[in-house]
């Protein structure tokens, strides 16, 4: 009896297709946060239990992955990126320089309704700047923010700000219902204001708030048009204390790519005092789907530029000497493994692996000193020198 | 109360500078990979309990991390990185080419004892071939590697290799025993035979074995000497067939530095075909120690190149404006966060950070348009114009 070969519900084989296009804009947003002097962090996937529950919400607590290990500890999958981070804050004060600038890039893992289009491993991309309570500290996230977004090729995104500030005095359960606006529409707050026996003009005293003055200097700060004062902008977490942001893609409406905020009193939960922090996570399956439609990801078909094939059995020693060369040159070569392979097969590989080139070596070409290459989009073919061909495919 | 921040035994944070060195290994094997035409995969770090049960042994279902998720499925964390690909071989094998090359860096799970300086999560590296049993597939992982080491700067390294035929019609505890003599001794191997009640005799049969045929065909392709033969290798793991090989570097006497052979049975285990298979890993944290050990793992001591400090208030702008012509200019820069710390305060920042180079504008700079660069080893400081620091910097 075989074990079926299957994955869990909301967890994913990344192939690599996707695999190489997910390490693309990974490497292009790191390169961005490296640009700010941000620095790589990891943490561990498992952490005791009583580090995470309680900083997400009931939420949080109900679908973070918890279990009791072999030692019978109660331990937790890591749920976000901010919680870790505030966690090893606290306890590397001393070895951190402050300000802490860090960014982090690794999976996370919430038990989420799937049906939704939610996965239950996802990965974030996270930049937070620890120690440090100013205007310009907010505004550098906005800016790196911004920076991803070109680098990446989107041309039209908004960037929404707001303020935890412009809630003051008014009811959670009232802030809940105002951050659906965008979803429900004024008449659904409003409903929804009045059912939970909110004020109803709450919603138009949100809606008219102007922005507080760090946020005004974040805005000078920035200096970016798409970047706009929102004073309906919520978003869910509770650890918010101050700016919060909110990116989006104009034409991508399945939700904001990405968010985030400054939360002053996350790392005091560790440690008996107070340590300011401000950051912001893509989420990175909405951003890779917002490149997807927005025909952005244009990577080479395959790492593989050149496929050296085996012509017979007594001509391998030639072909594993032209790979030698070619991958010396740089170019990534791929050598076929078999002998005794039809050299339709070889051919079928290369083209099911969308590799461009494809080189042999045959009794002809060795007598000359020549090899063919072979192109497989047009399928012309050329006899040539090894150094003509490594120009060719270079 | 606070909670106290910690992390579990087994598990780490990687602080930037550790994190650093990491990722450039990575990179570095990486594009070895990629060379030879090796394609990234990435699998979940749940998997259904079932896929992974029992083939690593009743030690690997002892160590394995399983539990019961919120949905009352039996999951438990990746192990290693070779079952999975099996299990996406099996599941995708209609969409993937053949032969599959594919790599896979991510983290393992494994409750070990922690006293002998085992980690229970830790990063592996692994090289794959899937769908060809040939000596050249099989000696081609071995070219990795060897390139690997090569890339990594490593001058002296053995790998060895073997063949599981050599032990055909040999008793498994007597195998165990065997894999035992560099550790124990030869006289130690023997002891622990008689005490198992073997024929002590297999010892000095295993050791004077000739290289299979296959073997030998794999050493002439290689034609390394540093790849040698060794009839004695038996390594753990259930699922090998065939070539089985080991990398160690001299004078990094902790263990192995990776291992791996072919295990052409493994995804029969999923699917009623036979498809051979084989590989390598890399254990990531006998590398990098080994690469410490070796002093070859220098990188620049900061991400960033240059920190643009702020003089005062009011010359905030002149501050934000150089850094944004230092990034436009490909230098990593940041940025002061703060408008009103004293210069000292940004100095030791710089000096903590290790970031080379300080960059000042105060009002006499701003009068001249000039700005003033003081690098932070010599404490030499020179008044010149954004472009000549930028060639200083750059």
């Amino acid at each position: 009896m075989n074990i079926e070969p299957r994955t869990l519900k909301g967890f994913r084989d990344f192939l690599p297709e996707s695999a190489r296009k997910r390490n693309y804009v990974i490497n292009a947003l790191r390169k961005v946060f490296e640009s700010f002097g941000f620095e790589p962090l990891e943490t561990p996937v498992l952490e005791y239990e009583d580090i995470l529950l309680g900083k997400y919400g009931d939420e949080g607590d109900k679908l973070m992955y918890r279990f009791t290990d072999n030692g019978e500890r109660r331990v937790a999958m890591r749920y976000d990126q901010t919680v870790p981070l505030a966690r090893v804050v606290a306890q590397f004060k001393n070895d951190l320089p402050m300000p802490f600038k860090r960014f982090q890039v690794s999976n996370v893992y919430r038990a989420e309704n799937t049906q939704k289009g939610r996965f239950r491993e996802f990965l974030q991309c996270d930049i937070d700047t620890v120690g440090v309570d100013s205007a310009a500290a907010d505004a550098e996230i906005i800016q790196v923010v911004l920076m991803c977004l070109k680098t990446l090729g989107f041309k039209n995104y908004k960037i929404s700000i707001n303020d935890r500030k412009v809630f003051d005095g008014i009811a959670k359960e009232a802030i809940i219902a105002i951050d659906k606006l965008k979803k429900i529409g004024e008449e659904g707050v409003r409903q929804e204001l009045s059912q939970k026996g909110q004020d109803v003009s709450v919603l138009e005293k949100v809606r008219t708030a102007t922005p507080t003055p760090r946020i005004e200097e974040v805005l000078k700060i920035v200096g970016d048009q798409q970047v706009v004062f929102d004073p309906t902008l919520a978003r869910g977490l509770d650890y918010y204390t101050g700016i919060i942001i909110e990116a989006e893609i104009e034409g991508y409406d399945a939700g904001s790519i990405g968010g985030g905020g400054r939360f002053n009193d996350l790392i005091g939960m560790f440690i008996n005092e107070s340590i300011p922090a401000v950051g912001f996570a893509f989420g990175f399956d909405r951003l890779m789907e917002a490149l997807e439609e927005s025909n952005l990801l244009k990577i080479d078909p395959s790492v593989t530029k050149v496929l050296v094939g085996i012509f017979s059995p007594e001509l391998e020693n030639e072909a594993i000497e032209a790979a030698t060369k070619l991958r010396s040159k740089k170019i990534n070569t791929e050598l076929w493994l078999e002998t005794d392979a039809k050299l339709e097969k070889q051919l079928k590989y290369a083209v099911k692996k969308k590799i461009p080139y494809l080189l042999l070596i045959g009794p002809e070409e060795k007598e000359k000193g020549m090899v063919t290459i072979k192109a497989l989009d047009t399928r012309d073919q050329k006899t040539v020198t090894i150094e003509e061909a490594i120009q060719m495919i270079g």
